[in-house]
């Protein structure tokens, strides 16, 4: 990449490179700096944190945005940050944005949404990493209440940081909901997804299954992003990577752990 | 599922129904309960928590052990436990175990690990999950020295049970490493993937990317996992999924939010 002395700013998503989210995201970052746009070709929802190991990646250089380099890449969106910052880049871009995201990744969405796992992957990259969703699936989504919240959040995180390790999950309410009363900052709701599962038979009478499922969140805390976001907020939360049940420590050294 | 009175273990793994690690543990498995494995009908390492959203999956009966059912399945490791709990068994079993992974998941490998993100979601639908490795590769690795390791922990978790939304990660050092000197209850070590892509042409000329990297732990801590088994002891980390940044949620509270 060529030097320049505006700030880099790595663009990816999980709806893939012509999603109309990502389109929108990639006009708002060329305010702010130069935009390398590195994004799966094909949608890639719901691929949590997987990377491709047992095949190739191939990369692509396509037409995207009058001024913005962009590749379209076979993988999931942490293939695609790693090659942006191993390959194209050969270095670290000075933000990280992915989305805006066709659909919410509240709650525990955060484990399994491409979106967010690509910003958690920007932070164990040491790269300050913004995801971006709204709460609105479907192609026809308006994305554009969601540009004064990606201003506003991307001018603190240029402006601020983030510490170390931290990254930021912005969920933002369909325009359906009103005109949004402003950003709070939340920690991840509790919730899980109550599944079902849809069988049919295909033509040779063989059973076929279609994962199907309701969210559920069943905490009520004012503090968290499902509250924020059916209060007219957008919600921002933190996200860190350390998995540890650390309360839990005390509790299992108790155990007899004898071979 | 007919009723029986021994609990009902469900046990899977990322590296497919037929690698070697997953029956060494249903074997193990068959003296706490009655076992049903449900696991992919190929390696799906690497799949983090991915589902199958765009696509059917297919779940096909096998032989696999006696007096153990047990059902091959298209998709990843998250998409097993969701068939077993709401197509196959209808309920919650009283047990997850998860592996034995052929590799490590240490430290951060918990995002990426599908043999982990089966565990959490285990632990998101409520239901006592462990996930087992073994750090060695390859197809020639020993499991038998894992044994001790799966009843000590299988046997802890069925009397003592599991803190709510908590599972365990258990990694095991190869033979070579030694006997075992115990378990030990650790936290998850900071670390990073210090990656490469290596880039070939095909015959046509044109370019692909294979990801490759190296694991670095840069975390000396004596209370984590890689210290653990590093040490000669096989370590257990509590999981949890609340990825919320709580400590830096008071620091972004002072932004201007301003919309």
């Amino acid at each position: 990449m060529k030097k320049s002395d505006r700030p880099l700013i790595l663009v990816t998503n999980d709806d893939g490179i012509f999603a109309p989210g990502i389109i929108t995201l990639a006009e708002e970052m060329k305010a702010f700096g130069d935009v390398l746009v590195v994004a799966p070709d094909k949608p890639q929802s719901a691929m949590g944190h997987a990377i491709t190991i047992h095949n190739f990646l191939r990369l692509r250089e396509v037409e995207f945005m009058e001024g913005v380099r962009a590749f379209s890449c076979t993988g999931t969106p942490v293939d695609c940050v790693k090659l942006a910052v191993y390959h194209i880049i050969k270095g670290r871009p000075a933000l990280l944005v992915s989305g805006v995201n066709h659909g919410s990744n509240l709650s525990i969405n955060v484990l399994y949404s491409g979106t967010m796992s690509a910003a958690v992957e920007g932070a164990l990259e040491g790269v300050p990493s913004i995801g971006f969703s709204l709460m609105e699936y479907g192609i026809e989504a308006s994305f554009e209440h969601t540009r004064s919240v990606v201003r506003s959040v991307t001018t603190n995180v240029l402006k601020n940081g983030l510490g170390k390790g931290c990254c930021l999950n912005v969920n933002i309410p369909p325009v359906s909901a009103g005109p949004l009363k402003g950003i709070r900052v939340c920690r991840q709701a509790l919730g899980h997804w109550e599944d079902a599962v849809e069988t049919r038979r295909d033509p040779a009478n063989h059973e076929y299954h279609w994962l199907k499922g309701m969210f559920i969140a069943n905490d009520k805390g004012e503090d968290t992003d499902v509250w924020a976001t059916d209060h007219g907020y957008a919600s921002l939360v933190p996200v860190q990577f350390d998995m540890t049940a650390h309360h839990e420590v005390g509790n299992i050294n108790t155990w007899d752990h004898a071979l």
